[in-house]
């Protein structure tokens, strides 16, 4: 926090060349780059430990592309969009490098950090059609320095293609559960892991699922203890609190 | 449906003894006990196989022992009384030879019927809190004359509690699941069990439960095949549906 | 359960071919496909008495086509889709001998199963607008070796078109009673027949009925004993457990 | 509208006796005698044929003595009080010729209206429990000139004790139907019925009835033409609308 | 109830020409005339004062010609279709002599019913956008015989447009009050008119009103007398039961 | 509101020249110019204010253009249009000199009042997706006579993006919050500012955002004093209260 | 904003006194006065014009003893505790000179302010009922330095008891609607008046009301321009918006 | 898992002392000890890295007793029981060594275990009345072996109180966000802080709180990255989550 800018400007009150009103108006001052449309966020990467990520959704394939470019010129190294439609992705990947991924939706543009958490972070789905929101959990984890082990289509109605996982979930470091539905999964995982568990309700269901409704208080209710729970569908959020714990304590 | 009466009727339109109008209201006539407050349904047990039960919630001490002795006149064979609290348990005993169990909040007058039915009915619960709705079915399904295995304590968070009792919910002919919290546990057992399921959510649990609408959600969203809901805490409708199932093509 | 290959495998220890971890492995080991999107249950059809059913819902043609034939290789007859869209049957049609059902959005793949349960399944709706739910229910019953008896628009509002069925309902061995708006069909029909009685909401209607809402808590909240209730528009599920109980005690 | 204070303004107006300001607001002024918790509204009998009617819920013993004697000594006669709990009856009762009806929570100081409607008003219930706002209904009625027949405990688990008065339903002017839990009697009677039906979802119930929810939603849903809903738990609102109805064209 | 029919199966009972049995099931049955689709209702032109209503939606074309044809040669005058698409209508019309309002979206075959109730209906709006629905029950009143009056777009954020209105609402027979948002225009009317007032919220608004939840529950909870509550959006329904109260009593 | 016409009448009565019944109805009555489609409320603008809006959301462009002429040749100036999609656009745009702003979706006709209240209204977003909601609440704003500070894209997730525009908050008149998502924005700067604020859900968001309702509940919770808030995506309702209460003692 | 304090600390960073670090830290260090269960907030006066309010429910009266003296040793005047229950009202009244208002459960300890806004706060409630929650906002605004006319029992079921204060109305600076119910209040005085409407629902009602839900919603929803809503039953909240927008720009 | 009794097993297979059947039985047989009311899962401790915890709420004094007696006999120390009233506790406390916290509601048998976690685990909360949720939070994870800092009282209305502690906020492992009402303590920590954050939302509030829900959807909709969510009031969920994140990687 204590960064070079402010050290200038308490310098410059010793020196006196600004007044104490200026000192203050300064301390406040942070160094965005007002594009018209959004406020990119350029000490968030040193803060959190990874940049802003860009939300595609609502935003047009222009403004996408031009939140990127100044996301890279100031170093970001990767940038990860979601939520990115295949048209934007086209444009997008016009002007940079970009590597899509269409099942989830996702851009990055640069390098993939190297695996470089505690252990693997494993992302398990209910069902053949959770995929999507799963894919963008484990790319996120990919793309943060994470060892991903994908599980898919391993729900509770057919135990044993869980169980015979075993291995895996007890060697995990971290475990996204991914489902919709009945959201039965994180709980099962959840008494079977010695691990933290993050859990994803899908809005894939129909009827009383209530477009992830259904899922999201399921998984809240988990009688499991280590499962805690992000919005439905948001699968980046997932990967990101995953990497953030796989990378606890896992030095400098 | 064509019992004496309706013949009876018949026979005095034949000879006359009734007019054409008098037929038809005679006919729309039921052999109803007006005691007042309830009309008590003596041809019930007849169509549906079990006299009606009494609803002890919301009825006075005095009504249920009114109801309860008006059923044993016409014979029936136990009566049922759910949601009896131990005051009216009490009143209703003075007249009655009943049989009370207080963590149902049951109460039962007369014989239990014999097991006849095809198998074994299997009461699991996820949770000690679960109980007394687990008691409602297990003891309904006893008066109707079902073997019970009871299966408690047996919730998802500790999987392998409830896989050690795999050779009852093999053998089992259908399976009351009764869960609170994430109701996970009629997803589990539908995807393990070859018979039917009944799952009873139980407003069991705290915040985002919400009095059972979690465990509902969950059980309504049930990826596995054979499995149906009923009401919140209705321990009573599960062990009812269940005896049902298991009389089957049992009989004469 | 104790099936050859785990004889095998316990031969194996026995006559020291592999490790007693490696033993363990392998009992946990089932014998899955694994075809990249999806891992067919193959032991399911031996464990329920019916092998996996395709929930065409959000798969492509390719998917769909893939899954069918791995378990029509798994010697599966026949081989249920339900959720089929006309497009996505047209493509697996031109591989299989598919029988597609336009209003129920099923496609079935083999022979049907003859009626070898103990009596007549009975779907009730209460209007023409249920019709696509109830054909699902029906087909799923049929085709699981059920006799079907349709009951269409047989509404509470105009009892009459219901109590002029009232022989078929007397003698169903389960009813499925399909209905939107209220929902009050489950209600009446439970009260009436003296079978178990599965009720199906369905998402049919407009304003409070919110999506099936209406329908499933009226359903939940049936004062008829022996009535059960599945997810909103889950005609397979009433189908499939229908055929369950229409086959309890049925023989080997 | 056009009453003796109003030509007495415009007189004052033609006289010049006061002034066009003063004119447009005693214009506005309305003979309300300010109790200081309660401005009693006088004229409403005049305008909606019968007097304004006490809400006794959240209002101490006193204030409701203290409305009751205002509107008796303006001339109101009965005076009604609705949800009365029996201790503020016995103070009300102290000071007036109170006849309280405790099942309905009712107070009625006066005489109760000879019956001048065009029928008769049918109070129909699904469950003994619905009674108290069964009875709000029927004594509202009452009380403001109808006849009323009652027919408790009809729900329709058990059709046949509704279709036992048939000739009751068909000679009714007005039916009120009241019902917790599913709420199907509404539409059973809407559907047999050729008169208006008011609908009154009750409280009753336990799980998903949700205080009274399911009820209402249901009814709300009614297929059958000719039926209209009120609050839940509103007796006296359904008793109201019922009089209304059962007046019209009645008279001078 | 007693009409010719069952005169003759009595007679045939007593001349002995059937049995018992027989009886009783020709008693239940009612003439129904199958059309795969939907059992036409023909006694309920006779039961409930006017034949069946159409309900165009989730229909084909065909099949609402076809039921509107069998409804005609029964004698029905006129026939009823609701929520009808132009398209829909446009079939229809190739047919049959159909008069069709696309605001409502109704059409109407045959003749309109003279004006034959006690009074007027009035039909009254909070808004232009709510149009549709009051169309649908202004139309719906007028086909089935009675005086109508519309009064549009008097919302209560401005008092003084419905006010001005003042000689109608006392004018009134019934008042139907249609409204979206906050519904209070069913709670001022009942505080101003002393006839009875039906209340249809609509589904018109964004954001908190929820599809026409806010305004629904604001017109169950109104605090005037003589106000009851359609559901949401049910123009027809509002109409139906404002003729039948603007009927009573009113002759044969 | 006692204007020259109420004189007039009064006057008519004095010299006799109308009835008393008369005077009554014109008294009642307002100068209303009924379009068929709608009564344009030309009072409005005196007492409110500011005359009425043009809400175009279900109408058509000939409607629109309809009602904006007549309250133009009533004088009123501007008029503004919310809810107004390009096309309608063009036609309006083509009788009139329509000033369209494509992002709020708002048209105006005529001049903008110059700023004329008390001080500056501020117009934060938390996010860049809710920018069209605040561009109709800061042109409605500018509209009305205010001086408007956009400050978009300052959610609480960055909190020294809001806190480096302490100058502004700090200086405003009233603050307009407008936020999507969790809508912390409104607490967070309803505890920094001492003015009033405005909060203004909005429905952005995906899962469990619920279409804003997730925003509104956060925002009416706010634990600080000093925020009201307006229907979930309704920038028109906070910038016109936003100038009203900037408007507040301002002028004479 | 930049106080004595903090030219202080840029005083010690100039005369080296401090180093960078520690001016960082003291930049950021506020004046708490820690006393264990709370952290009150002394620089709030100066920041929203008012100190910090008191919420009595959930703090012991120790707690909120505790609290109020430190408030009064700082000089707030006067310091106000909402919530706060007749007991924890005699324990606080036993220390501090507190002047109780038990309808509103607000006690006020020193002089209230004197009024010295732009003109008159009108406090109206639909009900009696709503009395307690009108309180707490009219005496709010009165601690707070504004005249207050109360208008109570002024529901739109009675329309004419609201526009005989029509006077009032059109006098306002700011009005407070308070009701429950259907909340139709907010709506009808938003229509009349020309000032800013703070609409309070309250959880006064019964049956669909749902504690609040359907008034908040209606209030929420009011076509009328100029309304903003607060918390359910949150008078304080209304009272100082109230306050803060009639004191705009009224000072020095 | 390949513990030494099913080495056992394995060992008698090939010793042929036990069959193929016996065998899997006994594979899956696990050393419950049945209590009647309660399996207590005494390998829990390992698979989970700490023993199963003891949920009070809805066991009598004796049920909790008994099991943590079960507890201490295999060993567990120290055994946690949440949800414990006083009398429960003094019950417990006359066999055990209990320590009881009465604000947390929880009661700590055995000794705490030594802090051994990567860093600070601080637990913030918005106010004063979340706080009992924040003990049971921070008193898990010293149980738990975690070094606790304390930030209580931080909510967003007063944001200087919360960045004063930024040092604190900058420095932890884990931070768990305790807050009712609107929740926004967790987004503003988000974005503040760098490590993982577990929101609890707590049922503290009025009205538009509905009991914890407006603070559930706020935290799941956080714009930050790096926030996931537990159940409502689960103040020992996150601190269970919280320890396991603080040791990841943290031993041997």
């Amino acid at each position: 926090m204590i960064n070079n800018r402010v050290r200038e400007i308490l310098e410059q009150v010793r020196n006196g060349s600004i007044s104490d009103r200026e000192a203050v108006l300064r301390l406040r001052m942070e160094p965005f780059e007002d594009m018209g449309f959004a406020k990119v966020d350029h000490q968030r990467e040193l803060r959190k430990g990874i940049g802003e990520v860009v939300y595609g959704s609502g935003k047009t394939p222009g403004q996408i592309a031009g939140i990127a470019g100044s996301m890279r010129d100031r170093g970001q190294d990767p940038v990860i969009i979601t939520r990115l439609d295949p048209d934007a992705a086209s444009f997008v990947g016009a002007s940079f490098p970009l590597d899509y991924h269409e099942t989830a939706r996702m851009g990055i543009i640069g390098r993939m950090r190297e695996p470089d958490g505690i252990g693997t972070v494993v992302v398990a789905t209910g069902g053949t059609s959770d995929q999507p929101v799963a894919e963008e959990a484990a790319l996120t984890a990919e793309a943060l320095g994470n060892k991903v082990v994908r599980m898919y289509d391993v729900g509770v109605a057919g135990l044993h293609r869980l169980l015979s996982h075993m291995e895996d979930i007890m060697d995990a470091s971290v475990i996204i559960a991914v489902a919709g539905m009945e959201g039965a999964l994180a709980s099962v995982i959840g008494g079977l892991a010695d691990c933290p568990v993050i859990a994803v309700p899908t809005s894939i269901g129909y009827g009383a699922s209530f477009s992830g409704l259904s899922a999201l208080l399921s998984m809240l209710n988990s009688c499991a203890s280590g499962v805690s729970v992000v919005n439905i569908d948001n699968g980046f959020g997932a990967g990101y609190m995953a990497s953030m714990i796989n990378h606890m304590g896992a030095g400098p």
